[in-house]
């Protein structure tokens, strides 16, 4: 894919708020996500945010204003959730793309028509953009994974296969959700003395992972491989997603088939996905610490190389019961950017299939968390309060190692350079609840 | 759940099939699949087992044969798959066995509305009994989890969690299919020498899990536990299963997050779904071996104890291009039964929600490879030729340390008992083709 008029940065919309620099956005983005007004009992059906509104898509298609592959792509907005549009393909999203940016420019012909259709964001509530079939995790940091193994191995943090395998493993799709309010887990819990009986009860060393979710957009036949070439068509675009963990459970429960209890209770994403067409002006190159292999031949190529990363830039941030009664702002946790991953959107799609696993549309892969290399870039207070020995100190006074009943987390995204609108990602919200007895 | 006028032995059908004291359908088992008349473009829609026959639930339903709870059961046929009729709960379920083993008994009045609505299952095709929204695969066999524990840690396999945590992790829900064929998988194996690249290339050790699959019904809201007394409410009926592996993928990819390219291309399941309430008459009492520890309360109660389990015997066969060329029967590889797993199926569903994790309806849960004690009841080659090193002799003169291309296993179940019919599961077939490269 290359750049084309929607990425012109001139661009300015009708929609006022979308022009103001400072929205996530812009015309030049245009996320998906699925939508209805918020307390309603209307359908949800997908919609595209301009500014603070959105453009309600569903009702855009009874009106039929666009011809060709946009339309086709327009039509497959009847459904709840954007699986039939992302079942449909490049062309056809980035025909719908060409069409909502050239209705939504200043002086466009169209807007007489769309502007009807707009709903605020502040009046929408959001389901999953799509219906999840499946969930993958990645653990494709190599800062994360060497901080998480020093934890357990201080000599020999980082496991044979790291520098080879894109590691990954199923996830739970059922409870994947956005702006999720969710009790603090229980469970079992390593013994207080080797040869007793498991601990029983709350979590006690509740956290969170910053990660972005990629959507699939076409799937593959079971049997298939999707080659590096082509693995970018298949994915439809990026979110933000928040796996929380239950350390202490995952501690005791992960040996020797993965976590399970401790990640499966919930898992919060951004309602709005940015499409990787959006995203092109922000790739940049993939490369790997000097010394490191290079991947085997099926995850390598010099075009992937040269553009397979993305520069997202994201933060993670709290607030608590004490900060939102004194209306503190949120505090930031940490920082950290996409393109310091150690493997890329195109080889997960690529290793995910050199099995013949099948990919169907809106299956989301995680990232896993992405701490940056330094301190101050990682990705779960695991890390930052170093397993709980460190606390980390909060504006307002108070101190965490690991998340408190009522704790808010919150994490954003945003793709910014000079000469260009900022592309925003919105923001990923959950808050954890006390746990039920 | 009590024995009610549907499991009395002496019940005969007009369905004369059924009657054989072969069939693994007698009218006290009457499970359910998705079918459609084999080679049609028809809808898939559930049916119920009979004899060699189909009872056409979609075409019955049409009919409104039944009241009540029956006929709210069968209105939940109008899906293509169980996910609909599964949602409702047991007595709904109930009720329809009910009404379905009245209207399929000798003398029935229902017989000639009944018997044009009746499919060959040898002209039946299926689908997946339910559209899985997830799959989790559990593993719960000691004497699997000891053998496979042996080979990586010959004085202490297992590991300190096994006898307290219901093991499980969540698999692939996409790769599921019934009657399957599917290539070889390709992936990275363990370099030849440390330090080396992995290799690439075909699995070499492909095998397969003897397993059986448990199918959720209602499932709860995220957030809510499901509790042992209630456990098994939630769960529809069970299946058998091959969690098809492919052990060299799987020693180099699974640490630490668990197996993941060495499952997912492939699972394959039976097409019917044996109801609890048809395995009523075959429970027996779940027990530990002396001087194991009790699990915690949350997974114990005297009921539980005493009838948890269920007598399902298991057998693994084998087929190979050259016993077809010569049309030899198939060859048993291995026989267990489900009564000897260390964890029963109440406690799964409710380990699997402590946390809040909601289950849904047409959820699949797989026990784990159900190895028995014995040599004999091995149930992979894994363990049957010993990590490869004791090939296992087929009586045509082949041999096998793992599966090779042309390769179908075929897994049966059944339940017997002195003086009640034989409750069959069907088969699980599924054979492996060549690597596509």
């Amino acid at each position: 894919m290359t750049l084309n008029e929607t990425h012109d940065p001139s661009l300015k919309s009708w929609v006022a708020s979308a022009n103001d620099g400072q929205t996530d956005f812009p015309i030049q983005n245009l996320p998906f996500a699925s939508f209805r007004r918020r307390g309603s009992q209307e359908a949800f059906r997908p919609g595209v945010a301009i500014g603070q509104a959105i453009v309600d898509l569903g009702a855009l298609r009874a009106a039929r204003p666009f011809e060709g592959d946009a339309a086709r792509a327009l039509e497959a907005c009847a459904d709840t959730q954007l699986n039939t549009l992302m079942a449909l393909g490049p062309q056809a999203w980035s025909a719908l793309r060409l069409a909502l940016s050239r209705a939504l420019r200043e002086g466009a012909a169209q807007r007489g028509l769309i502007e009807p259709l707009l709903v605020p964001q502040a009046e929408a509530e959001f389901t999953t953009p799509a219906r999840i079939g499946d969930y993958t995790d990645f653990y494709i940091s190599l800062h994360h994974a060497t901080a998480v193994g020093k934890q357990f191995r201080p000599d020999n943090p980082l496991l044979p296969n790291y520098k080879w395998v894109p590691i990954g493993y199923h996830g739970r799709a059922s409870s994947i959700g956005v702006e999720q309010r969710f009790p603090r887990p229980v469970g079992q819990q390593r013994p207080a003395a080797e040869g007793e009986a498991p601990l029983f009860g709350p979590c006690k060393r509740l956290d969170y992972e910053l990660e972005l979710s990629i959507f699939v957009g076409q799937g593959n036949a079971q049997g298939d491989r999707i080659a590096l070439a082509s693995a970018e068509q298949h994915v439809f675009g990026l979110g933000i997603l928040n796996d929380w963990s239950a350390r202490d459970i995952q501690a005791w429960e992960y040996q020797p088939l993965g976590p399970f209890l401790s990640k499966n209770f919930a898992s919060t994403i951004s309602p709005w996905i940015v499409t990787l067409e959006a995203l092109e002006p922000f790739r940049t190159q993939w490369k790997r610490p000097e010394g490191d292999p290079q991947p085997l031949p099926y995850l390598a190529s010099e075009a992937n190389r040269a553009q397979g990363a993305f520069d997202v830039q994201m933060e993670v941030l709290i607030t608590t019961e004490a900060s939102r009664a004194r209306q503190a702002p949120p505090a930031r946790l940490s920082r950290s950017n996409f393109r310091d991953a150690y493997w890329n959107v195109a080889q997960l799609i690529t290793h995910h299939t050199v099995n013949g696993c099948n990919l169907q549309a809106g299956d989301m892969l995680g990232t896993g968390t992405l701490s940056g290399p330094g301190a101050s870039e990682a990705g779960s207070l695991l890390e930052l309060s170093q397993g709980g020995k460190t606390p980390v100190a909060l504006p307002w006074g108070e101190t965490r190692t690991f998340l408190e009943d009522g704790d808010q987390i919150i994490i954003r995204a945003e793709c910014v350079k000079p000469g260009y609108p900022r592309i925003g990602f919105g923001q990923c919200a959950g808050t954890v609840t006390p746990a039920r007895l």
